[in-house]
């Protein structure tokens, strides 16, 4: 399923996906082909609303195509109903592309759940893959952090955590360029003994995995950077994101409450903020947008509502690596391995 | 067990807990005494040692008074282990003093595991009290928001997020002054139907509790301040308490990277800093000091390794106020109440 170099990767983009569709869905494919020889992007969506928004750029309309798909999951639908119900929209249509072969990969900023769902239930699964997985990228103190699980399974079994592990180290192999990536599993003290239930069978799982599994991390740890990928179940996954998420928008309060407390403090915030922004930038989820689905057959990528259009973009880079680096062959064989290993 | 305000409130301090012991001890109840009338101060640990320490001060020594205990608990110990293995450790001995009543209340900086087992061994539950639930206040944009549970319980059963819900109720109410505090269950989304098993069965126990539950927050609200009371699981609580302590260590490092690419950096990190440190004081968890435990039958404060003196003070000041709210008793009537609900 890889592709060279001189091919185009096509990626479906779910043109009615993010909060802002389909402004910053036709912006973000706008600067994708600009700025990616290697990509082609088929918006999927409304037609007239698309081309509407395209008539404001002007592009190689060679490498911007329109699928018509005129139903649209809205971001408070109910996943499974959703799907069921709209056979016409962007989402579903836009996986299609892909099961089909007409597209090699697929981005939506739309309902994470919704996309999840419809991803597995088009794309099905990797073979011996039990639960497809969503990773998040984490600000570091230097260093890349890949948190796994981040919310498509609240409930964990080990042998799922174990697979996140292997996925979550390909991922960071393969689109990281980190050579035996070190493997961390998140509990609450470095003892194997500590954590819960699950986490403590998990820790003899990844002990005998033979990933670069380097024991339990803390909390703390996530941005230290010095583990690459760090496994947990989603509902403490998806925590720890959106409370990362929350620290920009903490700061942005406190900076303005200070500043309000008088013009001295107006002007330390005015001389401080610009540096601070350049500081936090790692800090803005909706400027590096997205987490990919490990696990599923195919290449999909789940972007944030308010993805800007270099978000979009940044998605459809990840994309384009996953699919030139074949990385679901690379995963079907670590699982399948890992299997054999009798784990 | 409350106490008048006349009276004085003894606070047993485990001087030779913290990573800095005894010197911040020390510090930290000359402080206390000398801010805060209603409080005395009984150092307990290796007598020769603080002595020597409170030799650098002048101070009133009817206030405060020394208790020797020749052993010391060690960070890394095993906290069952460490406690049957030095019964005349500061941390028993200080935990004894409370049990005795020679003491209304203990502070440790201590061993979290060790406080929090010898705690439960020495005072004993509350009635009824399944688990003991320890708590903590976390930086808001505005507000107080209070997550229990943060380490004391890693798998936890729906009923014991019921009761850390109640005690953590009474004690938003008692101690920081909040009518009818709100109260939330954090998970992953705000529909009921979302969370982990546990969470969802919790989700149903807190709507009928008489609490003043308003359903699901997720990770993102924990420092919005809407809500006052934050209920999870102590493994969930731990990591991202651990996450929320290493933003501010983040931040320095980016602080100092940005800064050494070169001299114009250098001068934006300089005017920006002090602000900065201003406006991220909210996340010194060394400056406001302590996590209380919740439902043995006493006042436990577990302090950071690394509490300041200022720190300890602050610690010493929730425990008075406990005793004087009498929060036990509260505590005790309303699982009393929950239980007779039914629930």
């Amino acid at each position: 399923m890889s592709k060279g170099a001189a091919e185009k990767v096509t990626i479906s983009l779910d043109a009615m996906g993010g909060d802002n569709a389909p402004v910053n869905e036709v912006a973000g494919a706008i600067e994708t082909v600009e700025n990616n020889d290697g990509i082609n992007i088929t918006l999927v969506g409304k037609a007239g609303l698309i081309e509407k928004e395209l008539k404001k750029y002007s592009y190689n309309s060679s490498r911007i195509n329109i699928f018509n798909a005129e139903e649209v999951i809205e971001m408070h639908e109910s996943p499974a109903e959703a799907m069921r119900k709209k056979p016409d929209s962007s989402l579903v249509q836009g996986l299609k592309l892909c099961r089909s072969g007409e597209a090699d990969g697929f981005l939506s900023a739309g309902n994470t759940g919704a996309v999840m769902a419809a991803s597995l239930f088009t794309l099905g699964r990797i073979a011996n893959v039990s639960r497809p997985t969503i990773g998040s990228r984490f600000p570091t103190e230097r260093g890349i952090s890949l948190v796994f699980d981040v919310g498509a399974n609240v409930d964990c079994k080990p042998l799922h955590l174990l697979q996140f592990a292997v996925m979550g180290s390909v991922f960071a192999n393969h689109i990281y360029g980190i050579d035996n990536p070190k493997v961390g599993l998140l509990s609450v003290g470095e003892e194997k003994s500590k954590g819960d239930a699950v986490t403590v069978e998990t820790h003899e799982l990844l002990e005998k995995s033979g990933l670069n599994f380097i024991g339990n991390v803390e909390g703390r740890d996530i941005m230290k950077g010095e583990t690459h990928v760090i496994v947990c179940d989603g509902f403490t996954g998806n925590i720890v994101l959106k409370f990362a998420e929350s620290v920009l928008s903490l700061l942005k309060t406190k900076f303005k409450d200070y500043a309000d407390r008088g013009i001295i403090n107006k002007l330390k915030v005015g001389m401080a903020y610009g540096t601070l922004k350049d500081i936090l930038k790692d800090f803005d989820y909706q400027e590096y947008g997205g987490v990919p689905l490990l696990g599923v057959n195919g290449v999909s990528i789940i972007g944030h509502g308010r993805s800007s259009p270099r978000a979009i973009m940044n998605m459809a880079i990840k994309a384009e690596q996953m699919v030139r680096a074949g990385i679901n062959d690379i995963i079907a064989q670590k699982i399948k391995d890992i299997n054999e290993y009798k784990i």
